[in-house]
């Protein structure tokens, strides 16, 4: 009982933050525009992800909710979320089994809508319960991750319904990916270490969206940042930013912490352990713990111990210690509580709009991957602003004109 | 003769520093790819285009150029660059008949590549010289401004020939447009003034890429800046980068420093100049002098005199002096050097590909407004990083595969 | 014993990172300058100041610590700390009379050394006490609080030790004040309350040193910063950094979160808390909970509910919500791990010199408050290079003679 | 004539916006506090010292005034300064013998204040002119370096009169040293060479007060940062700002431009000439040409030219080009108008109140080298914040009360 207490006052502190969703759900209350209407999500669950399902339900949906990660799931805020009326199939585990066991428990729901963070879900449903998609209006895809996974579906002419690519609208990327991560990581690995990154060698690899948040914030805390891309349009705007460039097997040498966000395998590997100073601290921001190549430090380390919560030192060979955040996976969900509330609060409107754009225009729309139609995008920073308190400028007439005249 | 000996100075500066369009022009030597071709071109005629022109004549191409804004060309780079073989229509000057003049007298040289750069060469061949479109091939357009001209011609059905869009190459706008216009404009303010920017509330009207470098410099420079935008979307990113976002009805008010970079006409205007503080200083960053409405400081002034070079002393009835910088021209181009040399370098040596790319294509590309192919601007980015000496990390086969793969 | 466990790993962990202690113990160990010596320590209670303690008993000293904040000590860390020999008492509580019996209880072991932070072991000592005062060499105080104290007491003449004044030394202020207290207090903040910093507007009391980092660090979080302050010279500094200044009780209408670093009393007062905005975060920074007005809010709340662990939410008469965190205290301590290991290693290390100085010159040193010999903290400050591996130049002999000829 | 119609532009420029000088001068007007007051001045003949001279001459006294660097003064300045009725003797000009010439010429007033800027005028007398010392009462002194020399001359026992240290004046060393170096130094670099500073790699040598400036205004233009340092402390701080710290043997190896502000001889030398890259751009910001080495270059180049105003290109014998920037002396006075106008409002009011102060207590002050007394200090900055439009807060007399206690 104590779990759902703690889970419900998560819950209820979200609630009061996330003031987008709450306009657009009072905008709908009496609509019920998902009335009857089957939702399976698979997402991190921790508060802000249970709110958006309180609100689909609320909303008229039936929603069955798992993790999309299986360290990343409250255990709390899951007993919580069931006494709001979700249908709840999540507990923070290692275990692989079990992960998939409820993945395969939400789609007992038979979904006409997907909402997905990885593509788990989706890719699950096309491998193993292809029956279910003749239900299945279209899906919303919440990740960087997710996206190329659905995308490389769709160039295999695999994909069976519609994608809303929620990662790449504006109100989701520009925000979410940036000042989400990049607060929320660092979060992440200084709760769990009490280190000091002022005056420190931050490696940031990956200068994409969530990359750029990731080390923004870190010369915001007085690092010194080098940048390791494979994108050399990318590369040089980081040199641009201030940032060092130059490739790993060079960042190993001198990093003090470690970032990846780059949504590929094997970034930091073997090769590049065995360089590295004595203390470095090892966090992963991509979706799937495979960034930092955790199977070799595994096999290589001659000791292993958990020195603080969330925190494995490994002694390598040459004695130096490396010091493993969250297992490698999502260190700002696995070693804290994911992104900040007010961002989440625009991603999750994309969600809900996601959503309903889906079952409004269900049979209509083209089996692709998209972001959600750019009037969607507009109206969520409209009310944004409108919660921030924030005027802005509207273009006269003879403005409007101007733009559109070549004269 | 000492116009021609400070110009060529400036040139032979530029060239040293211009190391990609170098790397190009060497690769580019033996083959002569613009042989026998006819080049007109219109921009900011400083030491910068001066050599991208210099370079084009070396590769073959006849070069006929003027300025693209009345009061941007340095005239003692306009001398220097006919002793390199180039003919040269452009005086720094305020006569708007002899701006016309030039233009035509450029278009003399009957061009098969138009190089643009606000749109007034292309829009005047399509108002005053249709006979010359049959010759040529393409245009290469260099700014926000050409590029919004040059689409409101497409949209009026009226667009006769292919348009490079410069302007919208990664190579460009996240370079140019950001770091250049950013240093650049203060650079122009600065030594303008010799005012303090640190601790001054700065307002930069329009948060697009110009408008992003302009205020990160600005804050770089100490300043509380605040944005006036028209778009929700991009106002919510300045209030996430930190700044102040407002109408220009409230920002007029107390800013200290204003820079318009919005592309659109009557940004500032009367209602704003009667609002504004004793000693403020209004700068232009954006292509034309029509953002600072001009015409009403004009009308509505009860002295108006040159207190600085560059910087003309408005008196307003109710007796505050406002401080206009170049007329309410680029005040980076009228008042400075234009942008830095190395950033130059990047977007004139897209110029050389764009170029390079109408003529190997003529006949070939769809009229319609569009960036040099993503080849061509990767290419300009490896070629910049080895430049500077930077190396980056490449995908390996198993990562390619990864990025490729759904499972 | 749990806690045994959780303490002793988190003093480990502090003790790999405390470079610069580990290097002066290493130097003093065969020596053992403290044998015999009593030292009685009034400290915040975690793992750095614990591990300090155990350094003192391995270099001789009995010790005897309670925590100088009654919410500021770690439970697991006291209780790990007794199975090093120490002799601890303290526990986390809001019970005062047990915060002064615990202090009452370390006095028994009749200290030649007290190491202060606030000054209440020392002015306990002055006021209850006096009979131990013939066997104290001297105070060791930590704190611009502490200080301020000492030297109150100094002006009333009736200090009648030497102390001592850590907090003025080069290596502490520069470093402790503004990186640790930037560092940590933002740490405190985000991890209670999960909101974004980015785009909101912080209120930062005071532009001390702690000030300053407590400033820097929001802007580097992406805030715009208010400062409010009485001193004009620090104001216009605040100014020409970028920040807005105004008095509090215009701060108080636009403030999203604000932090008390001032050391004084009554900053935030109920009229301030009648202007505020719904869901504002109130913390403070400075050493006691007297900053932001606690007695105010607890008078005229109407409702008062603990929503998330350290997070009060006080309902204001107009039905505003306020979020107090930590009770007012200091919230990197009491929601937090503190200041950052590395940044204590520093202070710590000037606490053991501090201490040792006492030490070699008992009964040399003039009854005043002064900082260690401006050679103990160069020293500090070599070692330190020394532990992050920089060199740094060397002035030649030329350069000295230059530096010191009027010629 | 156009010299003194350019000459007094500028004057009327800085008039307009030295609100803190004005309002002192308003305030003294009547009581003419410096009739028939001798003062001599040796300070960088540019606009805002001219108004300066101005202000003392309308408040009663009898100026004569000289360049305190042969390059530093502004032909036009120094000839509209006369019309004013100040006696000028100045001229741009790399003849030393002329330098002390007017230094001589100026010392003719038999001055009863001195008004020094680096310690030639003040120590022309001790040498050349004891015979002057029995009119003088004081002196002020402008900056870091005459400071040093004053402070020498102290310690040689040869210091006769004494001498206010403006330079360690609050409103000085926290606003003129930091805001107005770092802006003025980069402001004389780009104008001088129109090079991009963002993505380079800046090599700052000195982390004073005007060091900080300068690195911190090149980190907000995009640069990646190096400090040098001979103090351990100032090291730290410059890592834990987030720049990189090594010798000079080393960054000489990496830098791209070159600032030494250390008031020290030989701080870059034929050793790190050989080592630098080609193309790199060498700037002094501190009082002597003595920092870059200007005599190594002279005599290890194979060629010598000025490639732009203010541009020297030294070739070396390995064929790199290295380009200094204003002969090596003071960048931002020689290369362009000096610090900002408000910046250096701030410092001329302290001027005046410092000769003031000279004149009030004639005799009375010890013969010693001391800033102004602290509520002189704060006096302008209270000028300051109200010229600003700024309130801040004041203690009220319970927080006085809790600041004087120790209970």
């Amino acid at each position: 009982m104590d779990l759902v207490e703690s889970g419900r006052k998560k819950i209820e502190w979200v609630k009061q933050h996330m003031k987008v969703l709450n306009t657009l759900k009072e905008m709908y209350m009496d609509e019920q525009p998902f009335k009857g209407i089957n939702v399976a999500m698979s997402i991190h669950l921790e508060a802000k992800t249970a709110y958006t399902a309180v609100v689909l339900h609320e909303l008229g949906a039936n929603v069955a909710i798992t993790s999309s990660n299986p360290l990343s799931t409250q255990d709390d805020v899951a007993e919580a979320l069931k006494t709001y009326g979700v249908n709840v199939y999540a507990k923070r585990s290692t275990d692989e089994e079990l992960y998939w066991k409820n993945i395969d428990k939400v789609l007992e729901i038979k979904p006409n809508i997907v909402i997905d963070d990885g593509a788990d879900l989706g890719i699950r449903i096309v491998e193993k319960f292809p029956e279910l998609l003749e239900n299945i209006w279209g899906i919303n895809e919440e990740t960087t991750t997710g996206i190329k996974r659905y995308k490389a579906l769709l160039n295999d002419g695999k994909l069976p319904v519609p994608v809303i690519d929620i990662n790449d609208s504006y109100m989701k990327y520009l925000f979410d990916n940036r000042y989400g991560t990049g607060q929320s990581t660092w979060d992440g690995i200084i709760r769990s270490t009490n280190l000091t990154v002022a005056g420190k060698n931050v490696v940031v690899a990956g200068y994409g969206w969530c990359g750029k948040g990731v080390a923004m914030r870190a010369k915001g805390l007085g690092a010194r940042v080098i940048v390791t891309e494979v994108d050399p349009i990318k590369a040089i705007e980081a040199v641009m930013d201030g940032f060092s460039v130059m490739p790993m097997d060079e960042a190993a040498k001198i990093g003090d912490f470690f970032v990846t966000v780059t949504g590929d395998i094997d970034v930091i590997t073997e090769k590049h352990f065995m360089m590295m100073k004595d203390g470095v601290v090892l966090a992963n921001a991509g979706h799937f713990d495979i960034e930092v190549k955790v199977a070799d430090l595994e096999r290589i380390n001659t000791e292993k111990k958990e020195v603080r919560p969330g925190v494995t030192q490994y002694t390598m060979p040459n004695g130096n210690k490396l010091y493993l955040l969250g297992m490698g996976r999502l260190v700002n969900l696995v070693n804290g509580d994911g992104h900040p509330v007010e961002i989440m609060d625009l991603s999750f409107s994309l969600q809900l709009e996601g959503a309903k754009y889906i079952k409004e225009h269900k049979g209509e729309i083209e089996v692709s991957v998209r972001p959600v139609p750019y009037e969607v995008d507009l109206n969520i920073a409209k009310i944004k602003l409108k919660t921030m308190g924030i005027d802005i400028d509207e273009l006269t007439p003879e403005q409007i004109e101007y733009l559109n005249s070549w004269k």
